[in-house]
C-alpha cells in the first residue's frame, strides 16, 4: 500500500465532508501533512475544541457554546421580532447581511410530505411556544424560495393567524433560490422590502 | 456575532483546505457539528494521530509513518526498477491501478524557471544517487503531460543519459493531462505500452 491505515483513514474522515469527494479529500490530507504545524494540528486542535463545546441553543436552535446562545441573551439584539430560518447555515447569511436586529429561530429543516418531516420534527411547537410567550410584535418568515420552503411558510403563517404580525422576505430573493447562496446585498434588500403576508 | 470565536476560528482553518471555499468550510464546520460522534471527534483523533507519526521517506519522498517507508521497505517489490512521479497523489494513483510493482522516487514538483525551483529543490540529486548506488535497470519517467513535467522528464533524462534505460509513460496520458485525474485503466495502459526516451 502507498498511504498507512491511520492516513487512508483520515482520507476516508475527510471524503464524508459535504463538498469533498475521494480525490479532494487525499489533496487535503496530503496539503494536511505538508502544512503540519500550520494547518493540522490546528484544525485537530479546534476540532477538539468545538466538539467539546458546540451545542444547539435551547431557545432558537442557533449553534453555539451555551445552552442558551449568544443572541438570544444579547441585551443588544431587539425584542419583539424572531426570524424564522431553515437552518444555522441561514442564520450566518442572515447575519453577514447585518440587517437584522432582532432574534432568531432555527427550524432545523422543512416540512416534507416525502421524507416523513411534520411539525414535531421541526423547532416549530417551540417557535409557537415562543410567539406566545414572549412579547413578539412580527415573525419573519426568512424560509428559501423553494416548494417545502414555501409550504413550510404557509403552514406556520396559519398557525400563527391573528397572534403577530407575519411578513416574508419580498423583493431579491430569485425563485428557487437559497438564502445561503445570496450576497448580502441582495438579502438587505429582500429585508427591506419585506410584506405582509 | 452569530458563531462563537472557536466556530469561527474552525471554519477559518477548514476554509484554507484546497477545494473548500469559505461557504463550503461553513456548511462543513455545520456538518462536523451535527455528526459529533461520528464525524467531528473521529477526525480530530485522527488528524492527531496522522500529525504525530505520518513523515516523508528519507528514500523516496512518499508518505508514511516511519523513515523508510513500506514500498521502499517491501520484499515484494521488484528492484531495479524506479517509477518518477511528481508528488505523492500521483503516487498514489499509480498504486491504485496496481500495474507497477518496483520502488518509487517523488520529486516534490517539476523543474520552473518562474517560480525559481531547479534540481536542487526538487529531489533530484538524490535520484541520480539512487541510480549510482542501487542496482536500477530501469527508470520510468511518469511525469505529468504539462510543460513543466516534460522540461523536468527532459533534464532527468539527460543526467540519466547512459547510465540506465530511460522510459516514460505512452499511450493514453492525454496531452496536457495530469495523472491523479486518470482512471485505473489509462494509467495500466499507459503503463504497458510506455516506450523508451
Ligand atoms: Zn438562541
Ligand atoms: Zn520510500
Amino acid at each position: 500500500m502507498s498511504s498507512t491505515r491511520d492516513i487512508d483513514a483520515l482520507i476516508d474522515l475527510m471524503s464524508r465532508l459535504p463538498g469533498l469527494g475521494p480525490r479532494s479529500a487525499r489533496r487535503a490530507v496530503l496539503h494536511l501533512i505538508r502544512k503540519r504545524a500550520l494547518l493540522l494540528t490546528p484544525l485537530a486542535d479546534m476540532m477538539q475544541t468545538v466538539a467539546a463545546t458546540a451545542r444547539e441553543c435551547l431557545n432558537c436552535g442557533n449553534v453555539g457554546t451555551s445552552d442558551i446562545c449568544d443572541i438570544c441573551t444579547s441585551a443588544k439584539r431587539a425584542n419583539g421580532e424572531i426570524c424564522v430560518v431553515e437552518d444555522v447555515a441561514d442564520l450566518w447569511a442572515m447575519e453577514r447581511s447585518g440587517v437584522f436586529k432582532g432574534r432568531y429561530h432555527v427550524l432545523g429543516g422543512t416540512l416534507s410530505a416525502l421524507d416523513a418531516i411534520g411539525p414535531q420534527e421541526l423547532r416549530i411547537p417551540r417557535l409557537i411556544d415562543r410567539v406566545a410567550s414572549e412579547n413578539i410584535s412580527e415573525v419573519i418568515l426568512a424560509l428559501n424560495a423553494t416548494i417545502d420552503g414555501q409550504t413550510t411558510a404557509h403552514y406556520i403563517a396559519d398557525q400563527l393567524d391573528g397572534q403577530v404580525r407575519l411578513t416574508s422576505l419580498a423583493q431579491g430573493v430569485p425563485i428557487g433560490g437559497e438564502l445561503d447562496y445570496l450576497d448580502d446585498g441582495t438579502i438587505t434588500a429582500a429585508m427591506r422590502a419585506r410584506k405582509s403576508i
